[in-house]
């Protein structure tokens, strides 16, 4: 069987980390005769822009319909920023998650090695058992409810429809089955949402509790106004350990937070998923949680962290090899755990260190051809 | 000249915390006797829906219509949770916000007592120097647009009107200049917005803009999406040291990420102005950031820290005393740093302390006495 793999590696320091992800698919490859990956390339963001005025096209956004997975680096910059009635490349990240459906964006904040945990803004005994995932709904609320764009105003609507919001439960609810506590039962399910203010998020919590008494009512599931987890995400972040449910706006800042949570955005994996993880392949778009930092592209100095263990979820959720999933992930501890033949650790300058980009991808390639 | 002020104590730990509050207001009317305050009292939240079935009612609202300043407690709890159809306690707060047309909540962010430090989540480092003050557009956005709700959908309109805009960002520009930089040149002003995403963003990043361009050249108008400025904010909060200028919404989660900084929202208050601080005295509400703390009403364990400090913003804002304010800010320090007769701090629990509110209270006011 083979699998499909569309490639879309973006702006900036996208195609940088793309190339040092697709290092370890290939060891993959090389390691797992029986495993073959298809692998085809299209543009997206300015990229996409600067050839076709579009922030992608309809091939694009076809060849990602017929694909089993979308390796996605970072789109966006400076050169295409909005000019008025011009249309910004991340619009292409927006049409490519409605046109797949890719509903539910999982943004998991642990520390993917323990040596990276002095590199927090929290101090360590607040951070050091951060463990939860964000499950963000992906495709619906104020980024794409209609927009009117007028002289003296403009709007979004944000709105939520019931199916939107179950389908997202099913998500939240399958992670917290996969992430049990000690005593083996899920985690908690906390409902980040505005319910005191937004009819939409009253509404939210209404067909959330709904969804969990009639299909889960084995898992805790409590409420948090999104002003507070946010919040308590700072103060006391594992209190929040389990799976943080929450809307497209909401989930769009909380889960930024996780970026100083870890101390670097760099190490920050994402996926957007068309369907229910855990009931066989679903089809989904991996991407790092960070943007194209323009800043420092072309210098080598990227963090490819991110868009690795993006790849781990790629191979988890939408290849259905979860044990290559562990795999890499070890590697990735590995790497950052080890350090080089000059005693220097293997990271780059966002975490402290002084490793190149291309330094740490090849690190982690051949962890996880040894392992 | 005597100055009215409306007291709306609110729900569990409000009445404690507006009492303490009280005291030194009563402290300024004995030590100053040119200075008169005639003060009314009112209900709101739950403690008005059980009298009224309203949050606020109409006369509550014309009261505070013709005061000069409103000292607002906190509002809400369980016992008023939002059963289907059921109106919640925190809309009082909306419809005073609105009613009063109290368009710019500004909410500072930076350490009361530098003793405060050690309780931040943050390493010391990173937050030592935190100093920025949110200014969070109060009466428009997402929360007063219309809302639509339906068996299968609801909806709330996310809507800016240029002249919303125009004069949140002339609060952020009268506040920039009250926060000099070494040099004496205004702090920047930070646009937090999401205009690569909402059409209401990409229409407040224009207008916000061409406010400054035509009336505030002079200052530093800096974008930074929201998303990344919640990333910022926790990772290297002194990066946005200067003014947050941002909408409702994002306002609300960015607001409450300061409590995380400094420690504890117990200490943090908030004015919401209804025109430009520092253009003679403006009418406003003045708040804690936190809320009603169900969990320890009745113990008198609450932190009237933020109330006490919101009405030193009251005093520098709607009253026109600024001197009177610092003093009254200085005892809060000189309170927080101090110890009382058995060596211990005087900080309630939430502190990491063991005062009683009314303890923090009476010395708060004995420091403003003798002051
Ligand atoms: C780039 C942008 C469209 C996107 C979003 O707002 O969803 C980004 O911020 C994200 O969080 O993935
Ligand atoms: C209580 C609620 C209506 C309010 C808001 O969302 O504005 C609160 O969270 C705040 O931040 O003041």
């Amino acid at each position: 069987e083979i699998r499909k793999l569309l490639v879309l590696p973006g702006d900036h320091i996208g195609p940088e980390i793309i190339a040092e992800a697709l290092k370890s698919l290939t060891v993959l490859e090389e390691e797992r005769p029986d495993f073959k990956v298809q692998i085809s390339y299209g543009l997206i963001g300015g990229a996409s822009l600067d050839k076709t005025n579009e922030p992608i096209t309809d091939e694009v956004l076809d060849a990602a319909l017929s694909s089993d997975a979308i390796l996605l680096g970072s789109v966006g910059g400076p050169e295409w920023a909005h000019v008025p009635g011009a249309i910004s490349p991340e619009k292409g990240i927006l049409r490519l998650r409605q046109r797949l459906d890719a509903f539910a964006n999982i943004r998991p904040c642990r520390f993917c090695a323990s040596s990276l945990m002095d590199q927090s803004a929290l101090k360590s005994d607040v951070v050091k058992d951060v463990n939860f995932i964000v499950v963000r709904e992906n495709c619906g609320g104020a980024y794409f409810g209609t927009k009117t764009e007028g002289e003296d105003e403009a709007s979004d609507l944000w709105i939520y429809r019931r199916a939107e919001i179950e389908r997202c439960a099913r998500v939240s609810a399958a992670l917290a089955r996969t992430m049990v506590k000690d005593d083996k039962s899920p985690a908690i399910v906390w409902n980040a949402d505005k319910a005191n203010v937004l009819a939409s998020g009253r509404f939210w919590r209404t067909v959330t509790h709904d969804v969990f008494e009639r299909e889960f009512s084995d898992i805790e599931l409590r409420d948090q106004l999104a002003d507070s987890a946010a919040m308590i995400m700072v103060k006391a972040p594992t209190k929040l350990n389990g799976v943080i449910h929450t809307d497209n706006t909401f989930g769009d800042i909380l889960s930024d937070i996780s970026g100083g949570i870890v101390g670097s955005l760099g190490v920050l994996p994402s996926a957007s998923v068309c369907g229910i993880p855990g009931e066989g392949p679903v089809k989904g778009i991996y991407e790092a949680v960070h943007g194209s930092a323009p800043d420092i592209s072309g210098r080598g100095e990227a963090n490819p962290i991110a868009q690795i263990l993006s790849l781990a979820m790629l191979l988890r959720y939408s290849f259905s090899t979860p044990r290559e999933a562990d795999l890499l992930e070890e590697a990735v501890r590995k790497t950052l755990d080890s350090h080089d033949n000059n005693g220097l650790e293997i990271r780059t300058k966002d975490l402290g260190g002084s490793s190149s980009t291309r330094e740490v991808g090849d690190t982690v390639a051949s962890q996880f051809r040894i392992l």
